[in-house]
Parts: structure tokens; sequence; C-alpha cells
């Protein structure tokens, strides 16, 4: 008799959004079939200079590429769906999402050249994906942008629950709240796994709705004497639905300021997705017609952004809107980690015009689209996993979230904490993680990507710090003497005039150290370091700094 | 009959810590005599490349220095005292303070070898202190530090009342309570001006009692399976009696580990403001015979700071201590803005360590030292004064404390929201700005104080965003002919080797640009500025980057 044939295993690889937040992306492989969940992109951390994006390392996916089946998004934001231009170009195999997700990568797509060819498809929930051996269904659930998703994966082992990005709100202003209901019958029939988002794992309690910030708006349009400015995200389209519908309730007009947030009205009113009641929207050209209190600006600006339409008001820098006496702004938004001292400047610069400033500390202007410990608890009770993962958060919080699990009852031994590259061989009766594939940040920077590496960023941080000296030095060829006096140049590292004499007295060192002997042209190497050496420790000693010094040798 | 003088106006002039957080310092002038409140520094912000520290600018107090009677100092914060050091040795004037500032500025005046000749006055709450005209007396507050002290200043028009930094708790572990009833006296008896600190006027309620922070500390060492690891500010000294205190109530013993934390608990401990029950604290030596659940580690680290203690152990990079399953690590502190991505590392490392972390989201492990919206307002209705002018904060803060103010009953009229530099001159019966004194940021970077200007911070600026690109072009000094081909070295530009064909092009661009004419020494302004256009052309559109193309021209 044969033994039956044991089933694969099932793999599960991050591939990022577990190490970092941002630039989600997962894979899931079940013998010769890989699914990808997602492809966003981070922003830069303060260290990494001169970045302009980050997007995870698709090595092992491009290794693998005759696999690969597609890529399901989950909703239409930047850590979702901004690496897509970056990869399908390298690996163009279809996407599926939703309809808003779907609209918003065609934009993008489209900007960055890479939309021909592109295999994109357009789901509605509920609606079956078949890729390989996964068969998938997107679930609605609840997050600040539009039809956003939950997916449900069954594989041959079993069924997967992953929760995208989702709070619970019972009374969300766009779409339908999270589905409960179905993920309660899933739990029922019982699930393999649980990927669920972490984001906010640290906070105790609910995620408030955001009734909450529509009856703060109401208010405020109640009550503000004068113009009412209110700036949030662009894509929080459940917002600006917010703000349109206080502004008609209070008989304000409302003119959308900033190229960013008119097209995405201009999109989401198109799709259906925000109503306007007939002539609310106004043309900026009316707006000095229109008497203060029966005015609503909405422009982009909450993070502070030095382009963006609220900072170019609160510096006087904008062409149409300057602050007025009686002006109220709002802040409709939180500060994305990093962006803190930008978007206090503006606040400041905004008092300093005379405006009434609401921000998220001092009012309830904005609730943020993640669920806290309690949804968490709960969606780990609904849906009752065997197996759970949390996804989408930095180590601390997938530690607590699966402190939260065990709480209600996972055993620890069927939890797993991984980190981005991990390879988790999962089976029915457990898993572990049994390798690792290459992952990380890859850098765009300008035009390229993926070339910067750890030497340009070392670079960076030491020029950054103290500047950078030059030091020529003119050698002949022959005899290999010295050629003149060296000549020495810096950026950065003193202010240039009032240390005339130091960098005088440091040419006169160099040529020092080079004059009483002939420079060979083996030796170039050992001058070259011996020539920082000595400046290196000249500086040091006159200014405590330590500038990039760089000799270069000129043989005439 | 002649009339009666008028009576001189007394000027207040803001000279740090009313435009950003933190280097504060104020100036008082009546007349022939100027007081000083604090001379504190800042740390410098993430535009501030490179620079160590900044500090106020005093050239309004050098010009003025006959008249400069003396300095106040309210509490030992480096954000009141740091400036000290810079100071004193260009305008040597009595500096008066509590003990516990007394003795930390006497510490930092040895390090930077400016104690010698310094005028160092130590005094108690009510003790007169006589600068001209101004007669002061400190009383206690309740801050993070103990001796924290606000300001009574009689002056020929009237009393001034200062906070200092303050926050009202009455179950404090250290020191007293703010001085209520005194100032409630002073209130009945009429005080002319109020300034008060703005710190956390955008908080609504109170600041919770230090005693919070007790309680969760128990609990900690009560229940915790293994060692304690708690680490805070080294100034935060009730704190570190709190640790003391859970950990003999526990029978755990303290180890104090780090070298700032061990210098200020045996300074603290010496002066008496420290207490610990015979045989707590431990010697390092001894930690690994104790078993781990009677064990208490203090350190600092609590700002993810590189090289403290807590940071080296969440690296496993630590002498002594290694994190070990069971541990508890408590940061029993907040994060200073800028310093939340150092922080959040820190912890994700130690939970990757195997340790529970316990931080400011998660558990009440910290509260604050300063005053939230009621006790602002609490304050503002005892001292009842006639006007008011917001400190300590950024203009945000200053704009809601002035808020706050005018909701308990101060005419708008009478609230003065200043900025650094500005004079308010002040009657008995209003006042008004007339003018403005040199102020601003004066950085500290390595040896040198204030020659780091903007030419030196816009060079760092763009070096660290897509580095420098040296250019060496060797010409004839007779025909003006290019010698050999023209050299050029990159660094923080592109990643080496990969991008040798570029650089080689660049070379040759340059060569041709050159090559069809000599160049005549007075033409070097125009060849410089024309081979960083082509330069910067061929980059931008090679990888759309920027680096600083710095031309060298040598003539042989």
């Amino acid at each position: 008799m044969r033994k039956p044939k044991r089933k694969s295993k099932l793999k599960i690889i991050p591939l990022g959004g577990l190490s970092e937040i941002g630039k989600n992306m997962m894979a899931l492989e079940y013998e010769n079939d890989i699914m990808v969940i997602d492809a966003g992109l981070m922003f830069p951390g303060e260290e990494m200079l001169g970045i302009d994006l980050v997007i995870p390392d698709i090595s092992y996916l491009l290794e693998n590429k005759e696999k690969v089946r597609g890529i399901v998004i989950t909703h239409g934001h930047e850590d979702h769906i901004g690496a897509l231009p970056y990869l399908l170009p390298q690996l163009n195999v279809p996407v599926y999402s939703t309809r808003l997700p779907h609209g918003l990568i065609s934009v993008k797509l489209k900007e960055r050249k890479a939309l021909e060819g592109a295999k994109l498809n357009s789901v509605d929930y509920g609606q079956p994906i078949s890729l390989g051996r996964f068969r998938v269904e997107l679930f609605p659930v609840c997050h600040s942008i539009p039809d956003a998703a939950g997916l449900i994966i069954n594989t041959p082992i079993g069924t997967i629950v992953h929760s995208g990005d989702f709070k619970l709100d019972y009374t969300p202003v766009h779409g339908k709240p999270t589905d409960l209901s179905r993920l309660a019958r899933l739990g029922a029939q019982g699930v393999l796994l649980l990927l669920s988002d972490s984001t906010y794992s640290e906070l105790p309690g609910y995620t408030p709705s955001e009734r909450i910030v529509g009856e703060t708006l109401d208010r405020v349009m109640a009550d503000a004497p004068g113009r009412v400015i209110v700036t949030t995200f662009s894509s929080l389209v459940s917002r600006i639905q917010q703000v349109i519908d206080a502004a008609a309730k209070h008989n304000r007009r409302v003119f959308v300021v900033g190229r960013s947030m008119t097209d995405i009205v201009k999109m989401t009113l198109e799709l259906g997705y925000l109503k306007a009641p007939n002539g609310i929207l106004a043309n900026i050209d009316e707006l000095k017609k229109m008497p203060p209190n029966r005015v609503v600006l909405v422009t982009t600006g909450s993070q502070g952004e030095p382009t963006s339409a609220l900072v170019r008001i609160a510096n006087r820098d904008h062409r149409h809107v300057h602050i007025i006496k009686g002006d109220t702004v709002v802040l409709s938004a939180t500060a994305v980690p990093g962006n803190e001292a930008l978007i206090n400047r503006t606040v400041d610069a905004l008092f300093k015009q005379g405006a009434q400033v609401l921000y998220d500390k001092v009012a309830k202007v904005h609730v943020h689209g993640h669920g806290s410990q309690e949804e968490l608890k709960l969606l780990l009770n609904l849906v009752r996993p065997r197996f759970f993962i949390p996804v989408h958060g930095e180590y601390r919080h997938l530690s607590l979230h699966a402190q939260l699990a065990e709480s209600v009852g996972i055993p620890k031994s069927n939890i797993f904490v991984l980190e981005d590259g991990d390879i988790l061989e999962l089976g029915p009766n457990g898993g572990k993680v049994t390798g690792k594939v290459s992952s990380g940040n890859v850098y765009v920077d300008g035009l390229s990507v993926g070339d910067i590496g750890s030497v340009v960023l070392r670079d960076r941080r030491m020029l950054s710090r103290d500047g950078v000296v030059m030091v020529v030095i003119t050698v002949n060829r022959q005899t290999g003497k010295l050629v003149g006096r060296p000549d020495i140049i810096s950026r950065g590292f003193v202010e240039p005039g009032e240390t005339k004499d130091m960098i005088d007295k440091s040419r006169d060192l160099v040529a020092k150290t080079l004059d009483h002997s002939g420079v060979r042209p083996a030796e170039w190497g050992y001058i070259n370091a011996k020539v920082r050496d000595i400046l290196n420790k000249f500086y040091y000693d006159q200014t405590k700094r330590r500038p990039m010094i760089l000799p270069v040798m000129v043989k005439v």
C-alpha cells in the first residue's frame, strides 16, 4: 500500500511592510503558484538622504517569474500600490483590485509611462479570482479610502483571511462597513490563518467613527465668523464628502484649491464616490465676490509639504488665497511620522497670519483609518483562525498584536511574528521559518531604481555633517615633485572668508608633507591617505569638525 | 508747578524660547538695569546639519554689558542653563539659582573649563536678590526636576510673576508643590504682569500627578517575572526615586548602568535629593549572582541615543548587560521631538531580543512636567495679572495660551504674544512693541560658536541630497589650452563602479566644451559657470539628480 501523498506546505513570504511601516507586499506560494498581495512604496526616512522613494526588493519574484500568477491589491493608498510603476515593467503579471484603486493605479502608471501593456483588472467584492491553486475573493473593509478590501484566499491546505488595512466603523461616511457577518461565517467553518493589520496595535480601545469628525466640521462651519479652510489628504475622499455636506448644510460654497486636490475631486465625482449638490462647488474666480462666512476652501498641505496650497497660503505666497481676519483653518489629518516639524511650522505661520487653527491636538478634526486593540481582538474572535500572523507594522506593533492574539486564546506556538524576507512554511498542523529571501529597501533616487547603495548614503551622511574639503595637488610627472602650492576648496565645512588663515595654514601643511620627497606614482595611495590623515587631524584640532577630505593628484 | 516726573517704561525682551521651544532666555530692562532670566540651549533641528547645539543671540546684552546686573535661573534643565558655559566667558555677571541647578551649572562650567571666575550664587526660595532696581524672589514650583522655581520680581512699575516651567502636582515625589497660596496673596495685592509656561497649552485638562507613574512602577516590579530595566532622563531625579522606592518594596536591588546616570545618582544622593535605603544600590559585579526577579536596572537611553546603555543593551553591544528571557523594559520618558525614529528602533530591537517593553503609548510609565490647559487657567485666575505674556513655546503654543487668558477674562489688548527679539515697552496702563533686537539661533559646531551661518548650512543641505562632483581642469598657463583630460571625482552622487561610463562621458563633455578655445585667466569665472551648467544639465538628464559641482582649474 502506498502512503497517501503528503500535501505540500504553503509558503508565506513577507517582502515589505513587516520591518518598517509602508511598502507593503507579501507573497504566498504553493507548489508552482505564487500570488502577491499589494505592491506599496515607502517615503524615505530622515537618514535616507536625497532618496525619493523606497520600494520592496522583488528579486525573489523575478527569480520565480514563471510562477507568479498575479497581484491582488487591497486598496488605493501609496503604501499598497506605489511600487507598481517600478515593478510591472519587470514583472508584467495581472493586477486585480476594486474600482477606485484600479482608477488610481491607471493614473499612476500613465504618469510613469508604464500603463501600456499592463494587465489591470477591476473586480467586485465577492467576485472570484483564480491565481493557480489560489482562489481569491475580496470583501469590504472600512478604511480611510473608499473601495478598501480584505482577502479571503482558498488554498489547498485551508482558508486564509487577510484583513487589508481596516477599522470597524459602523457608521462610515463611505461604502460598506467591514463585513463582519461574512467573517463570522467563515470563522465558524474554520479558518486556517488570519493575517491582520497591526498599524495601531499600540492603541487601547476602539478607533472613533468618522462621524465624530463630521460633527466637528458641522460645528466649525456653523460657528466660524469667516471662511473655513480645510486641509486633508487628497485620497481621504470621505473627509472631502464630509466637508461638502457640512458646507451645504450651513449655506457655504466649496472652493477646491491645489492641483492634486482638484484632480482627485474631479475623478471621484465622475466615478460617483463623491457627491456634491448642484452649485455648491465654486470656481476660484468667484472667491472674491463671496462673503467670507459663506466660503469653504479645501486644500492639500496637511503634511506641511512646501509646495502645497496650504503652505503657500500660510507663507502669503499663494496666487489666489491669503489669510484674512476671521479665517478658521482645519488640519483634518495626522502627521505622517517625520513630518511633525514641517506641520508645526505651518500651524505657527497660520496663527501668525491671524487665523484660528484647529488641529488634532486641540480638536476632534481627524480619526485614523486603522483598528485599535479592541477591534483587532474582535476580528480575531470572529475569524477564530488556527494560525495568526500580524502584518503591516514595525516589530513592536507585530509583537503587541501577537500578545493580543495570545490574550484571546490563540496558542503562542500558532502565532508567527515574521520579518521581511522570512519564509514561513505552513501546514495544517504547524509552521516554521525555513529560510530567508532577499528583502529590504530598494531606493528610487531620480531616474534610477536600486542603484543607490550603502556607499552613496554613507557619503551623503558624512557630507551633510561637516562638509567637504578638496585638496588639489599638482606634481611633476617625471620628478614627482610638487608643482606650485596645493589648492584647497571647501564647502559646508567653515564659513568662507572668516577662515582664510586656517585654510592657508592647511595648504602649507600639505606642501610641507609632500615637499621633502618626490611622489612616485606607486605611492599615490599612500600619499592620498597621508594627506587625509594630516588634514583630518589639523582640522579636527582647529574646529572639532571632520569634513570629508578628497585629495586629487594632477600629474603634469 | 512742575509736572511729576513720568515713570520710565519697563522693557521686556525675549531673547530665546518664544519662537522655538528651547534656549530660553529673557531680558528685563528698566532704565540702567537689565536682569536676565535663564540662559538655555536648544538641540539642533533636523535641518541644522552637523550642528551640535544652538544658543541664543546675546549681542543685545553684550552691547549693554554695563547694565546687566545678573542672571536668574529657574531650574537646572539644559534649555534653561545650557548656554551659560558659552555666555559667561563673554558676560561675566552673577548667576543666581537654587541649590540643585547651582550644582549642575558648576559641573557644566567645569567641563567647559569656564568655572574659574564665574560668580555663581546659590539662593533659597524666598531669599531676596537685588539686581539694580529689580528685587527678585524665587518661589517653589513643581516640575520634572527638583528645586525648580518661579520668580516674583518687584519693579518700579509693579510686580511681575514668572512661572518658570511648572505644573500643579499636589502629590509630587520631590520637594514642595507649586506655592499657590503665595501666588493667591500676590494676586490679591495686585500683579502687573504674569509670564507663564506655554509648553503644553495644547493639551486640555490637567497633567496627571507623578504618583500615577509610581503606581505603574509598583505594579511592574511586583508582576515582572524577571528583571526590570527602567530607562529615563538622568535629570528626572524624582523618577529615579520612584524606581528605588518600588524596588525596595518588592525586594529588588537596583543597579545603576551608564556613566551619566551613575554620576547624577551619586551627586543627588550626596546632596540629599535622592534617598536610598541601605544596601539597595548594588554594584554591577553582583548582577550575575542575583536571581532575575530581584533585579532592577536603571539606565539612560530613553531618547534612543546611539551610545547610551539602553541602546547598547538592545543591540547586544553592552559589556555587562544583555536581554534575557523574562526581562521587562520600561521607557519612562516621552520622545523629545525629532527622536521618535531612534526610540522606535530601540523598542523594536528590545522586542526582537524577547523583552516585554512598556512605553508611553502602551502604559502609564511617564507624565510630563508642564501644566495643561486647566492648570494654566488656574494660575491665571490666582495671579489675576493686569497684563499677560505667554512664554516658553512656539507661536501656536503662545497663541493658544493667549486664547486661554482671554477666556478667563484678561482683555485681549492686555495680552502680548511676542517673538524672540521683540522689545515690549510696558507701563502701568499699557504696552506696545517698539522695536526689535538682534535675536535668533547661534550655532555651536565643534569648537566654534557662532561662525556657522547660512552658507555652510545651505551647502551641507545640498551635499546631503545628491552629493558632490569635483571637476579638475588642468590648463597651460600661457596658452590657456587644456592639458590632458579633465578629472572627475564624485562622492554621494552615484554608486561607484556602476556608473563609470556616465562619468567618462561627462569628462569628454567638459573637454569638448573647453577644447576649442584657450582659457584666458579673465574668463575663469565664466568657464567655471559654464562647466557647472553643462554638467548640471548632463547629470540631471542622466539621473534626475543635482549634485553640487565644484570645478577647480589648475594652471601649469
